[in-house]
Parts: structure tokens; C-alpha cells; sequence
């Protein structure tokens, strides 16, 4: 293990995340919110831990997948806590765990809320805790790779341990051409949804905020209500859209960029992610159509939370806590499809319950008529079979994971569902489950040790298991 | 396909399953209920039907997994069919569906009931429902291969398509020869548990079927409180050891049997399996001790539900549906988790689980450092890369069937918990589930839709999956 490799990248990323702490500052000083110290602090320490990280000298050796794996799951850990000790200093989150917990939720992207009343909070912390999504939704890493250069090998393996689905997308040769490119789409589109939001009467700042929390797929409202308090079916559909296109593998974009249009609507991936979506929507609107009583209100609160949980956003339009059995199964099951691989959506990802189907189709084949040998094909071309491989491997690993969490969370006072759906929710990084911590419910309640589960089960589902749970492997170590 | 072969096949089961028919006329006529002709008229249908089938000429073809698959799953239909025929023709169901529905559940040992009211039917009717159990316990064709002889690769694969784990237990050369060791193992067994229950002071017809519910971890009982009924620790013992001991691979048993005790104690899957049952029981007495007031009462308690959910039985002797959301999750899990492969017993089975565990720590070590390779052990072999390939094959059908009947089940009114646990008691072929059909509930609210997808799920989960799936592959039906 490069241990001075390892310090170099974690400093130089507290030294631009430090950085970013100045944002919710400017916010501060804006709206006279008397939080700049809140933040401040954070800053501070963050900046001189980062100059002498930065320092440590670094041997002579090449970064491995370990220091990878290392790096991205302390980075994420620190930047939480980091940000967890404003929201206690701003006296708006006074509790180190709920603090950790909101902010552990904002970079994930999960957005579940350990909050019941928002719009009092300060306006600082409104626009920090929004932010996180934006920040998380992309990486915090790729971020970085984005404005920073370094060696190409060693990013690489960075990327992969950051960037969700079973391979990291390679747009172009370089490692920070793809991660410039990559940022470009996610602020323009950032910027699109915001132009969008402010056509439709929603103020500059719930406009901004709203946005960030769309783009990252996280789901943090500014509104108690979240985006149902905007009364606006224009907002509604506006929202509903851009978490669709969020949820996207950003390499279609890429492609629709420049101009291969074809090549991008060839994508199976995509084009089952839209079918899912179309036949939930249709689905939940012939379910809840008779208690709606309106067609056009059916459709628009089907769509939106179809959107809202296949993209692990998590924003809410009504409570479908209310809704028929079927219905809430069908979200349910969302939440573990998730959004496409290269998106910045989480759940298990489109392209891997793909393979996962074709792979069981080619077993049950091969059950009836074994000497017949199939490849798993995606986009027309066989999947190498170690990533096969490798995706029911994750697989296995997430429903053991899932599996134990239940178990561990289900000493606290929950129901079977809360329990259940607690844990689906945390660790596909969607945001609200069902009963208490449904849509108009919250994380409040629960008890310490549950919400550290759940803060693990939310890190464990953003990094997709593996760059945290292989650290506990010792002979990750030896290298 | 080798049609021939196959009706020759189903053909010789017609006439030895309508041969068993006699048992409970034989029972009807001593307990003058009635009832003999509901079992008579069956019997004649199958023993004619059997003897036009047995005259087809089969072809001169080698019989492949497909025929195997073919005969399992028709065999398992067709006798369910006609055990429905005579719960109709006897007064006892007089809804065909619900008819079947018992009947599925019995020859699955799934136990679970449309009945509520089970002590006033007739005793004959009784007798056949738990009879059910004790020839599905074992499966339908392997104790036709014990009593008959044919040639040996083609019954291999019949066993192996019916026998559940990840591969047919062959303890001797001979398949016909294992089956009968099998039987007399299990004939054996059965005889000790009824003599231990006699010994307890229960009746002698009591005694017998439940007997036979145990050996075939089935779980229907003759009493409407199931094994509460009988009010005594020394019965609730006697029943909870013997389903453990019908919950072990019975391979352990021959090897005890011949001598080879160090050999039986080896064996790494129902050392895992002993041990999640006393894990499990004392965790559910530490959680329930406060709720049950009496440490002796806790224990037993635990470890009766702990024994009977493990192995899938499914008796029930105290509603766990008021126990603390903790001690759910365990029992929910256990459901999963089954009983050892090779013993009567449903599940996914311990040496799945175990192999997936085991797959998983090697792909997180992996992840780590790629460049070592590790095999999968069990008693200190490396398992076969062919077999970890099927069980994680196996555990991706299984999640997506699962997950599918979920989402069918839950257009019936049903809650998220009904929905969740009546299809993983149904297609781990438990019993109960939770809430409205949970151990003190039944299945007879249900509608006809949802008793359908059931059905299908207990088939699935005793034939496990492939040899009913299998059966949709076109390239099946080309051989």
C-alpha cells in the first residue's frame, strides 16, 4: 500500500473540496444568515490537514487498485464528516449522528431526511446540503480528475472504484478528457433544468437548489413538502423529466453531441430504462386512476414517482404511501432496478439487471440442452464473461449485504416494512421507503445504531459495494 | 423429445400414486366417514389412465434432461390434480382451486392451508392431506425408482430433476439402490417419531400424521392449533428435534449407518445448518425472554419456530406474528436460508447459501488483488467451477421469479408484508407467512388469481425452478 500516494490524493481533494466550503459562505453573507462561521471552520481545518497530506512524500511505486479503493472510500467518509460538522456549528442539524446522517444522504445522493421541518433552516445550509447532491451525484473524485492532471494509469483505477455500473465509461482516450467532458453535460444540463424551473415562477434560489438535487439524482427539497409544495404541474413535469435524463448513461449525450444520434438510440440500456419507465407509468395510472378520480393527475403522479424512484431521486409529488399494494410493490421494485450505468442515478443499474435476466434466460437454456454454449449479448455484441461474471457477483454481494442489514436494523422499533424498505432505500440511495420514513414521514425517529447502519448502507450503495467492503480483505493490504 | 418414454414413464407413476390411493379408502372404511368413493373414483381414473399410457411404444432414443424435466413436472401437476379430485368429490374443498391449492401445498410440504376449520373433516380426508407430505417429502419419483427398476442412466436424471440441492446425492452406485437406502432411512425415521409420540400420549392417528407432516417437513397438522394443541413441552421437543433431524442431507444418516460416524460429522453443511439453528434460537429467546416472561417457555418457543421455519416445515405452536420486528426478520430469513440439500427439507438450502457466502468473499478478495485465483471449498474440496456457476445461476432465477410473484401477488388485497411473505413461504414451501396469513391465519381470503401464482411458486420452489422453467426453452423440445 502507497501510503504517500494515498495522503498525496486525499490532501489535494481536501484542498478543492475545502475550497468549495466557501460557496455556502458567499450564500451566507447574501442572506445574513449568520453562518459563515459554520462553514468557515470546516474550511479551515480542511485546507491545512490538505497542505500537509499534500506534503507526505510519495515512494516510488505505481498506484494499485487497493490505494483506490482506499482513497475513495476515506475521501467520501471525511468529506461527510466534514460537512456533518457544519450543520451541527450552524446549530441547524445539533445532533453528530443526524448531522452525519444528512450529510452521508446529501453526497450519495440518497436524500433521505432526518428532517421534519426545512424551510426554517438557514439559507446557507438550505444551498450547502443541496449541493452535496451535485457534488456527489458525479463523484467526488471525477470531480476532481476534472480540473486537476495527473498520470493516466493510476485515475483510472480511481474512476472505477467511484463511477457506477460494471465498467467505467471511457469516452475518450484520457482519463481527464473524459471527466471535462463529462462535467460539461452535467452543468449544462444542470443550468438547462434551472432556466426551465425559473420559466415556471420558481424562484432563482429553489431553482438553483432544485436543480442540484435533480442533477446529482438525490432528492433533498427545499420545501417541507417537497416538490408537491411548488402546486405546479409545469414544475412537476419539469422535474419529472430532467430526473429521467439524469438517470441516463451520460455517454448517449456524448454521442448526441457529436452528432451520432443514431449510435446513442441504439443504446439497450436506455431503451430499456424508457420502457421501464413507460410500463410503471401506465401501470400505476391504471392502479390509483379510480382513488385519483383524474386521468391527467394519475399520469402526472405516476410519472413523476416512476422518475422520481427508478432514478433513486426520491423527490415526492404526493404520498404514495396511500396507494394501492400493487403499486407500492412496483415502486419497490424501482428502487432496486435503479437508473443506468454512467448515470449519476443509483439501485443496482439497468444494464446489470439486463444481464442478470439474459443470464438467467442462458441458464435455463443451457439446463434443457447443455452442450449448447451461449454468451450474454448486450448491444448485439457478446459481454465478456468476467464481466458477467462480475455482475453476479455483485449480485450476490449486494443481497447478502441487503439481506444482514435488515437483520441488523430490524432491533430498533420498525415494522417489517420500515425495515425492509429502510434499508432498500439507503442503500439504493432513493431517499423516503414506506410508513414512518414514507414520503411525508422522516429518519428522525430511529434509533442511533440503525441510522449508523444506514449511513454505511448509503456509502456501501453509492461506491457499489466492493472499493469498501474489499478493504476488509487483508491481502488488499500486503500489495 | 421421447414422448413414448415419457408416457411409459408417467403411465407406471399413475399406477403406483393411484395404488396409494387405497391407504386412505382403507382409513375411510375404519373410520366409516364416507368418504371412500372421493378417493376410489381418482384412484380408478389413474389406474386406467396409467395402464393406456404404460402400452404407448417408446421410442429407441436415450433418454435427456429434457424428458427429465417433462416427467418431474407432469407427474407433480397430474397427481396434485388428482389429490384436488378427491378433497372435492369428499366435501371437504368444495372450491377447485382451493382444492388444488392444498393439494399442491401437501405434495410440496409446503403446509400451507385454505382451511380454517381442520379438525371436523373426515378422518380419511385427514390422513390423505398429510399423507401428501410424506410422498412429497421425499419426492414422487424417487420412490417410484425404489420400488421399481429400470435402466440407470435415464432415472439419474429424473432424480437429479427432482432432488433438491445442487446436485443428486449418489450414495451408492446404483440410483435404484440409493433410493431405496433413502427410503428405509426415512421409513425408518418416521416410525421412531411416531413411537416417540405415542410415547407422549398422543393417538395413535395423531401420531402417524404427524409424523408424516414431520419426515416430509410439511406442516399441515389434524389440529386447528397445529402442534400448540397438544399443550405439552415433551411433544413440542419430540417435534422439534425429529424436523431438524428431516432438515439434514440423509447421506449423514447412511454414513452413521455404516459405520462411518467421524465421516458424517465432517460434513460442513449441516455443521453451518446446526449452528444457524442455535445462533438464531438464541437470538429470537434473547429478543421474545421480556414479551414470554419465563426463560424455559422462550427457549422452546424459539427453538420450535426456529426448527420449523429452517426446515421448512412450517408447524406452528405460538403466533410469532405479536413477537418483536427482530425476531421476524430472523424467522424471514431462515424461510431463505431452507434446510440441508439431500434431506426433505425446501429453501434455497444451507450448502447454497454457503457456496454463495463463500463466492462472495473470494470476489471481494479478488476485487482487491485480481491477479489471485481462489476456488470455492466445501469439507475442504474445491468445488467444481461448474457447480458455483449453477448455485449462482440458481440464486439469480430464484430473486427474479421471487420478485416477479411479488408484483403478481400484490393486485390481490394484500399488505407489502402479505405480499412479501406469502410468496417466500410459498416458494420456499414453509407454510405460514405474516399478518393475515401467518401462523395463526390462512391462505382461504386470498383470491383465485393470487392462490394460481402460488401454486406455481410452491412447485417451483420444491422442483427448484429448473425443471419447470427449463420446459419454456424451445431448444428443450428440439432434442
Amino acid at each position: 500500500m502507497n501510503y504517500g500516494l494515498v495522503s498525496q490524493t486525499i490532501g489535494k481533494i481536501m484542498l478543492i473540496t475545502g475550497t468549495l466550503f466557501s460557496l455556502p459562505v458567499f450564500v451566507s453573507f447574501i442572506y445574513s444568515d449568520g453562518c459563515a462561521m459554520a462553514f468557515l471552520l470546516p474550511m479551515a481545518i480542511m485546507l491545512i490537514a490538505g497542505f500537509f497530506m499534500t506534503r507526505v512524500k510519495k515512494e516510488q511505486k505505481s498506484l494499485y487498485i487497493g490505494e483506490g479503493f482506499l482513497i475513495v472510500t476515506l475521501t467520501w467518509i471525511l468529506i461527510s464528516i466534514f460537512s456533518a460538522m457544519a450543520f451541527v456549528l450552524s446549530g441547524a442539524i445539533p445532533s453528530p449522528i443526524d448531522a452525519l446522517f444528512e450529510s452521508v444522504s446529501g453526497f450519495t445522493t440518497t436524500g433521505a431526511t432526518i428532517l421534519a421541518e426545512i424551510e426554517s433552516l438557514p439559507k446557507s445550509v438550505l444551498f450547502w446540503r443541496s449541493f452535496t447532491h451535485w457534488i456527489g451525484g458525479m463523484g467526488v473524485l471525477v470531480f476532481i480528475l476534472a480540473i486537476t492532471s495527473n498520470g493516466e494509469s493510476k485515475n483510472m483505477y480511481i474512476m472505477r472504484a467511484e463511477s457506477p455500473g460494471p465498467k467505467a465509461g471511457k469516452i475518450v482516450s484520457k482519463t481527464k478528457d473524459t471527466a471535462r467532458i463529462l462535467y460539461l453535460i452535467y452543468v449544462g444540463l444542470t443550468i438547462t433544468e434551472t432556466a426551465f424551473l425559473l420559466f415556471g415562477g420558481m424562484s432563482l434560489f429553489d431553482s438553483v437548489v432544485t436543480a442540484f438535487a435533480t442533477a446529482g439524482t438525490g432528492g433533498f427539497s427545499v420545501r417541507n413538502a417537497s416538490i408537491a409544495a411548488y402546486d405546479s404541474a409545469y414544475i412537476d413535469y419539469v422535474t419529472g423529466i430532467f430526473m429521467l435524463l439524469f438517470g441516463i448513461n451520460f455517454t448517449v449525450y456524448f454521442l448526441i453531441l457529436t452528432g451520432k444520434v443514431r449510435d446513442a438510440f441504439k443504446n439497450e440500456e436506455v431503451r430499456w430504462y424508457l420502457l421501464i419507465i413507460l410500463i410503471s407509468t401506465l401501470a400505476i395510472t391504471a392502479i390509483i386512476l379510480n382513488q385519483i378520480g383524474n386521468l391527467a393527475d394519475a399520469i402526472r403522479q405516476a410519472f413523476f414517482t416512476v422518475s422520481a424512484t427508478i432514478t433513486t431521486t426520491g423527490f415526492v409529488l404526493t404520498d404514495y404511501g396511500v396507494w394501492p399494494t400493487a403499486a407500492k410493490i412496483i415502486i419497490f421494485l424501482l428502487m432496486f432496478i435503479g437508473a443506468c450505468s454512467g448515470s449519476t442515478g443509483g439501485g443496482i443499474k439497468v444494464i446489470r439487471i439486463l444481464i442478470l435476466s439474459k443470464l438467467a434466460g442462458r441458464e435455463l437454456k443451457l439446463a434443457g440442452s447443455p452442450r449448447t454454449v451461449r454468451s450474454v449479448s448486450i448491444d448485439s455484441k457478446a459481454v465478456n464473461s468476467e464481466i458477467v461474471r462480475g455482475v453476479g457477483a455483485y449480485f450476490i454481494v449486494f443481497m447478502i449485504t441487503f439481506s444482514i442489514s435488515i437483520l441488523l436494523v430490524s432491533f430498533d422499533n420498525l415494522t417489517i416494512t420500515e425495515a425492509i424498505s429502510g434499508v432498500a432505500t439507503c442503500i439504493n440511495n432513493v431517499g423516503p421507503g414506506f410508513e414512518s420514513i414514507g414520503p411525508v414521514g422522516n429518519f428522525s425517529e430511529i434509533s442511533m445504531f440503525s441510522k449508523a447502519i444506514l449511513i454505511i448502507n448509503m456509502l456501501l450503495g453509492r461506491l457499489e459495494l466492493f472499493p469498501i467492503l474489499a478493504l476488509f480483505s487483508p491481502s488488499l493490504w500486503k500489495v
